[in-house]
């Protein structure tokens, strides 16, 4: 029997999730706490239209602390005004009464219709509920990753450990994917909860970096919804020393495992991305700096003539070199070596810009696989970065247009 | 019987369009010759990859002068190295022997695969033959605009009038949209000819600029290609005194009618887009600056979101705000009004950020028309600006996708 690990594994933390009747038939309502106040770090959309709650986590997450996150599902609470800002609030002051923990402890998110007004009676009653039934089985967190989906087929959880003498330091987390409902936008939102004792401002840059190097790329539309959000909820019940300083022992393990875990669950998004056929990971490597080869992942992977081009099996690297030269950083092609393959095989393409006599039965072995890898080795360089995309296919046009009318 | 006019009718201006053999049975090299040196002024892509004739004319166009410009399909010359740079040579030699004009006077462009050994010699022999016949007959100018046709379905012609004082200016142009073909990149190209007397450094600036209103403010696929260029040539033949200043009599009336005729040639290269079921015009108002308003339209039309609920008739406000709200302006939607419309009729989905209560019935009326305007009102400052794009259909991921394997 394998032993699945997830959230609930971490010290300390209890979770649950039920269906409060904003959707229908499924578990809508999502809840974690932590039985003691955490360090707590966010990032959140960097699109100009925010939802209520993004707006009101933006300035609870200033104090570095938290103790619970409850998110609904089907109801995004975005362009809802003054009412969407009452029901958001609603939400902070019930998990503060049922849990009798501060306000300020209390962070919030929503996923789902973009302009509809917020249920705030149905969700207040789930949580009047919800809190009562917060466990530590695994269940519970299952229940939690599946009540914070919205067009997502299957739950995203992750859970990693890692040492610190000592001492096992646990970290687990769950996602949900940025699919496009009707009639608006869906969302990316990740939470995570590690028993690590670490200050928050270390937190929140650890944070960042790591969402750097992870959800942030990611692609499955390009765009960036009014709902995003990652938070790290901390509680040190571990009990290893505080962590305030990167050269504190146990720190680079932290971030590191903290940093798989995120391209775990983002990867897991990406394979759930609506109407895609194929995953597809991006390397660029021997860029001048790490800034230019994100901007050339983003860039090939946003390109939607690349994203057919995989859809349709074509080795076509003039699209890829054409959308790293739309990346708007140098980039000279005649020193960049170019890759197509598998998980486990490499068909070289380009070297210095020429192309490569290969083997075309092999590529065409190669791009039938679901699982491609994209690698353009510039040769000017030391850095290098990931991302991780999926094709753009015909079901994706269907999916996200055949839905009204 | 209606007179076709077109870039011939401009005043010294030849043209011609032939079969050299590079494409199979269609035109694929095309002529514009003016009868004396014209000031001359041209932008050319932004890609980082460029094609040998761009490198060529990037230089050429530094000394403001040209007398003509030849323009093969079939082939991009670019990812092509030294043989291709030979090739581009050879066009440009080849031009000024038989049209016994300096080398320095000729522009070069090419449309086509990247990556290919390029066909010089064809070429070279179609130039000699072209230069024979070059005439100022109507279907000399349509040979021309046949003649630079890749994938797209029509030729792209266009032809304005204005005068200053008893001077009557003739502007004429051609273009070719940014289709796609296998194995690589489509190019948007725009040749113009006119015979206004202008200083060539007035005229790059008038030309940025209107090719910032126009060319660079459509969008197919968001992606720009290695062999992007537009020239204009002003000949001086209609004797109006040379133009030197934006004060100049008659300049305001040259710039604007020159943005309107390339507004006319990029319209045509948004309807021939590849796989488009729809024309959609966008326009932001009342934001704070010009470069604001046109990252907004730039944003939503580039949106696959937004041109995917296009096709499917979706009156989808969401993701237009969504959009929008990733333009990385400063965006209130609370303050702005947003228009779903045709050509004649306007329906307001949002006043200050509310939903408005339209009239469903007459909504999926406007939505099932080919030519769709939107119209997002900032309410904050006095600029403006347009663009137009195609949806995002379900032809257009076949059409990019299933041609190799």
């Amino acid at each position: 029997m394998e032993m699945i690990q997830n959230i609930t594994n971490v010290r300390g933390i209890k979770c649950w999730g039920l269906h409060s009747g904003v959707k229908s038939m499924r578990r809508d309502l999502g809840f974690i706490y932590s039985e003691v106040p955490a360090s707590v770090a966010a990032t959140f959309t960097k699109n100009e239209v925010v939802a209520e709650p993004i707006k009101l986590c933006r300035e609870l997450i200033k104090g570095g602390k938290a103790q619970a996150i409850v998110i609904n599902a089907g109801n995004a609470n975005a362009c809802t005004g003054e009412q969407g800002m009452a029901g958001a609030k609603a939400m902070v002051k019930t998990m503060s009464e049922e849990l009798k923990i501060p306000e300020e402890l209390v962070l919030v998110a929503s996923t789902g219709l973009i302009g509809e007004p917020f249920p705030t009676e149905s969700i207040v009653k789930g949580i009047r509920e919800g809190v009562l039934k917060l466990s530590n089985k695994t269940s519970a967190g299952s229940f939690l990753a599946n009540a914070i989906l919205t067009t997502d087929t299957f739950a995203k959880e992750g859970f990693a450990q890692f040492d610190i003498g000592d001492t096992t330091i646990n970290m687990g987390g769950v996602a949900k994917g940025s699919g496009m409902i009707h009639p608006n936008m869906g969302t990316m939102l990740s939470f995570i909860a590690t028993d690590i004792a670490i200050e928050p401002e270390l937190l929140q840059q650890t944070v960042q970096e790591c969402v750097d190097a992870s959800f942030n790329m990611i692609t499955v539309d390009g765009d960036s919804s009014t709902n995003d959000m990652c938070a790290v909820m901390a509680n040190g019940m571990a009990e290893n020393e505080m962590i305030s300083s990167k050269k504190d022992p146990g720190y680079a393990d932290f971030k590191k495992t903290l940093q798989e875990l995120m391209i775990h669950l983002a990867k897991l998004i990406v394979s759930d991305g609506e109407g895609a056929s194929k995953f597809i990971e991006y390397k660029v490597s021997h860029a001048r700096s790490i800034e230019e080869a994100r901007k050339l992942v983003r860039s090939i992977s946003n390109s939607n003539l690349v994203k057919t081009a995989m859809y349709g099996r074509d080795p076509n690297w003039g699209r890829i070199l054409a959308a790293a030269g739309n990346a708007g950083v140098p980039f000279d092609y005649t020193l960049a070596d170019l890759y197509l393959g598998t998980i486990d095989s490499n068909v070289k393409v380009l070297e210095k810009g020429t192309p490569q006599d290969y083997d075309t039965y092999f590529m065409k072995k190669v791009l039938r696989e679901s699982h491609i890898t994209v690698h353009l080795d510039l040769g000017v360089g030391e850095a290098e970065a990931m991302g991780w995309g999926a094709d753009l296919s015909t079901d994706y046009v269907v999916f996200n247009s055949v839905y009204t009318t």
